[in-house]
């Protein structure tokens, strides 16, 4: 593998869209081949899993059957969309991969994280990114920032909705302890510019290593 | 669990879903509350998954990307119908389970039975079938069937489909070494009157340890 395989994690109203596009676009302009992505989706049959995950007639879907569509989804963009763009060199810049399962699925809904692990070794193999961007930022301030842009309805963030993502930032917090060397914390706290630079900084580094 | 859990299983033509359609309404007949089912499918969240998978147009699927659909149409299935129907106490009868998965995309696909297993005691935590019915037949007889019969397109088992079928029927002989006590073996290779007695015998002796 000749390209560098990056991927993006954080609790939604982290800005992991926004500040990733920029820096895109600025190594873009320096003459790397970038390729952005996203999960689930990114290819046919991935889109496919990702409407009967996304389907809100879909309410009796169960925990596992989800970590398993998640999966499912993470393997066919792995190996349709990934792997060959990193083939040819390109940086990949996926928002969001394996550890979203293992925070949202693994943790937060309970399934254990070693679980959760174990069926997502399955579907990559060991493939994993060289670095791993954790916005951190709390759930209740990404709620307040979705609330001021209107990025999104707020209604899906209920009160139940807030328990559940504050599970899922634990989740986030005990896998910056498991995997200290590949997930790099970037203070998401901070104005849109300020954390582009910390986020470009970084990236070149490990631009550095590769290319 | 206070009804009885059955699966099928079998390459295409050995009769399965004939001889197990006169099995099930023999058992009606005697009072018997039958649900008869099948995988993947059998509710909607399920059939979505085995649109992805049986939709011709995605020829890119990735084995392993297969093998986790499979898992999670199973775990949904299970959840959503065959777990309320036998603590109804209900007689459960499904045309194949996760041995499928473990023959065909463990065994026949090279993905490891261990390894398919692993992801599919994911999805039915130790949930297995008292009994399962093996419709012995060989690929051979299966196909010359199907053609004698007409019950589908010919086309779909060409010489390659034939090879992988083959390997299909290796992966179940292990599974009845491995599974000895679990998996009957019926030689569907005699007329469906004997065959239905067959099943009807064994099924009845299961029937007399649960009711």
């Amino acid at each position: 593998m000749s390209g560098l395989f990056i991927t993006i994690e954080g609790p939604d109203g982290a800005g992991k869209t926004t500040v990733t596009q920029r820096v895109a676009e600025r190594l873009l302009n320096e003459g790397f081949e970038v390729v952005m992505t996203r999960e689930p989706g990114g290819i046919p049959i991935a889109e496919q899993i990702r409407e009967v995950l996304h389907d809100t007639k879909n309410t009796a879907m169960d925990s596992r059957t989800e970590a398993l569509l998640y999966a499912a989804a993470r393997r066919q963009h792995l190996m349709e969309k990934v792997r060959p763009a990193l083939e040819q060199g390109k940086v990949v810049i996926c928002d969001r991969f394996v550890d979203s399962s293992l925070a949202y699925q693994g943790y937060a809904r309970g399934l254990g994280v070693d679980e959760v692990w174990s069926i997502n070794q399955f579907a990559i193999e060991g493939f994993l990114p060289v670095r791993t961007y954790f916005f951190d930022i709390t759930p209740e301030e990404g709620l307040r920032r979705i609330e001021a842009s209107a990025i999104r309805e707020v209604n899906r963030l209920d009160e139940e909705g807030l328990a559940f993502h504050q599970k899922v930032y634990e989740g986030y917090q005990k896998l910056l302890e498991k995997f200290p060397e590949r997930i790099v914390r970037i203070d998401a706290g901070k104005s849109i510019p300020e954390v582009e630079e910390e986020m470009y900084t970084h990236i070149r580094q490990d631009l550095n290593m590769v290319y």
